[in-house]
């Protein structure tokens, strides 16, 4: 089959079409994916690229976690899947290769039923965005019913994810947005507040929404430029969940004391199995009741994954998901 | 009785001596203490003074959140303590006036028995410090035994009860110091690393001690200065708990994400019923076993306040406890 690879880390230039053998379910718990669609996710591009030296990879490498398509061959010991099902799939436990591939093995444990109601593009956009806003709303910022949560940079594909997920459990959702697109997406999808991070004094905006008592949870989409702010947005032991964010920031520490708040932030490799039980159910619930509905924005052929890259690097990621269409 | 008292917040000279009535015990819980010796704390000196504006205090106030001493009285419904018992208090809910005085009325939530083996001055010098130490390692950083733990500032008050704490629950403890006298105490107290402050390239030689690994926790008592080392320094789901520091200190939020640290701080004042009982419990048991032992510094009548709070705001707290002799 003719999959993505690299051989070196380096720009999107290095990525290149490569015939490998269709890889074999024949062992315990694995499950053959004929990939229909591949999403396109900044992870993808932070293992390629050099910029995050502190991020591993074995090379040569096939990117991408995240895929939906159907089920070609299942493993000894298989019970939860059998040939023809449509699944989707996200696979951060390095086990496997990349799903930017014809076919892609997996592991079962990764593997999730696809229901009906969702296209096969939607399924290739869940993995990665959900799991990482489920993890980063309900691991790492425990969120409650009735909290208030400001979600900074709401339009990309966690944003999305994030309000969504709020919304249907009952957190009072804020969210920002930086193009008219994004604030109409986060207006439509029932957000409480919307704010316009490019506009002038829209922190003194927020400031004057919540008062005193502060946002509980903020889910940050860009640390480096917005940490500072968001603490002092914060309420008495409220969570900064970074799910975002380069380069450095001033803080005043004594806020952190005086609120009691937590800052902290979620990357799905690091997720335990009982973590990735406990976010598979929530998301598994979530598609069952329909309110999980990524925003898809763009498709590529499998041979074009170099200007996926491209334009993912080179845009904020707010207009939607990019997907590659693999067959 | 003569009790130090302020009408305004400000410099140390807004303390002095006021005759007020002796206070009665006469609603339900209420515990009257005959005080022996006060503690001066570092929260005493901030409610006093001016930098610290979002703490707030009702004015006229007297200063001081522990004492030891006897018990004079007790209220209805009281059945955990009588006249004559040697206790110590550490009083954090605003509920009661401040312990810079010959009486203070209690709730009986927040007295405590004192052993016979440890002396009315440990007694006064155990409440703010070690709660607060007990609040760091067990609520904020949910510290586990076999963890490495770093005090960063481990001389003074809090940093010594976080020693006695981690050694005692099974940690593995190194600590900063930045005078002799203070690397002294740490090693005879039995720390395995010990690193002087003021050194040049200490957090080198921590680095090295702890290698790609990091360290589990951080209790810093200077994040002003060091929250940047510390979030280096810190192991994959390591937490860095905030006890002291004020001033700003730029950081890279991405690490804090690569490896989901925890940034947190403490606030004794914050802490729900259900925790005072826990930390109460971690105390108890540490008195009863023994090795909880303050280290004490100096003395002062009670008339010589406003000199206590002049010395522990131009001092670093590293050579040990400040208490006010009030008979």
């Amino acid at each position: 089959m003719e999959c993505v690879r690299y051989d070196t880390r380096g720009p999107p230039s290095v990525l290149s079409l490569n015939s490998v053998p269709i890889p074999k379910a024949d062992k315990p718990g694995q499950v053959l994916i004929k990939v229909h669609y591949a999403g396109v996710n900044p992870v993808d591009t932070h293992l390629r690229g050099t910029h995050h030296p502190r991020l591993t990879v074995d090379l040569p490498a096939t990117p991408g976690k995240d895929a939906a398509g159907t089920v070609e061959n299942v493993g000894p010991e298989v019970t939860q899947f059998k040939v023809g099902d449509r699944v989707f799939v996200s696979n951060h436990s390095f086990r496997s290769g990349g799903t930017y591939a014809p076919y892609h093995l997996a592991h079962e444990d990764e593997v999730h039923h696809l229901p009906e109601s969702y296209t096969l593009q939607e399924g290739a956009s869940l993995g990665s965005p959900y799991f990482t806003a489920i993890r980063a709303l309900f691991i790492a910022a425990k969120a409650k019913k009735g909290e208030s949560l400001l979600i900074h940079g709401a339009s990309g594909a966690v944003g999305t994810a994030c309000v969504q997920l709020g919304i249907a459990h009952g957190l009072k959702v804020y969210g920002t947005a930086g193009t008219e697109g994004g604030i109409q997406r986060l207006k439509t999808a029932g957000v409480a507040g919307v704010y316009n991070h490019r506009a002038t004094g829209y922190i003194e905006n927020i400031k004057q929404e919540f008062g005193v008592r502060g946002v509980n949870i903020i889910i940050e989409m860009a640390a480096g430029h917005n940490l500072q702010k968001d603490i002092e947005l914060l309420s008495r032991k409220g969570r900064i969940v970074i799910v975002g964010g380069t380069g450095s920031v001033s803080i005043t520490p004594a806020l952190i004391l005086a609120k009691e708040a937590i800052v902290t932030g979620v990357k799905l490799a690091d997720s335990t199995k009982e973590e990735w039980s406990e976010m598979s159910k929530v998301l598994t619930d979530g598609l069952k009741a329909g309110y999980l509905r990524p925003t898809l924005h763009k498709e590529y052929p499998l041979r074009e994954a170099e200007k996926a890259h491209h334009d993912l690097e080179n845009t904020d990621g707010s207009q939607g998901k990019l997907l590659l269409k693999v067959i």
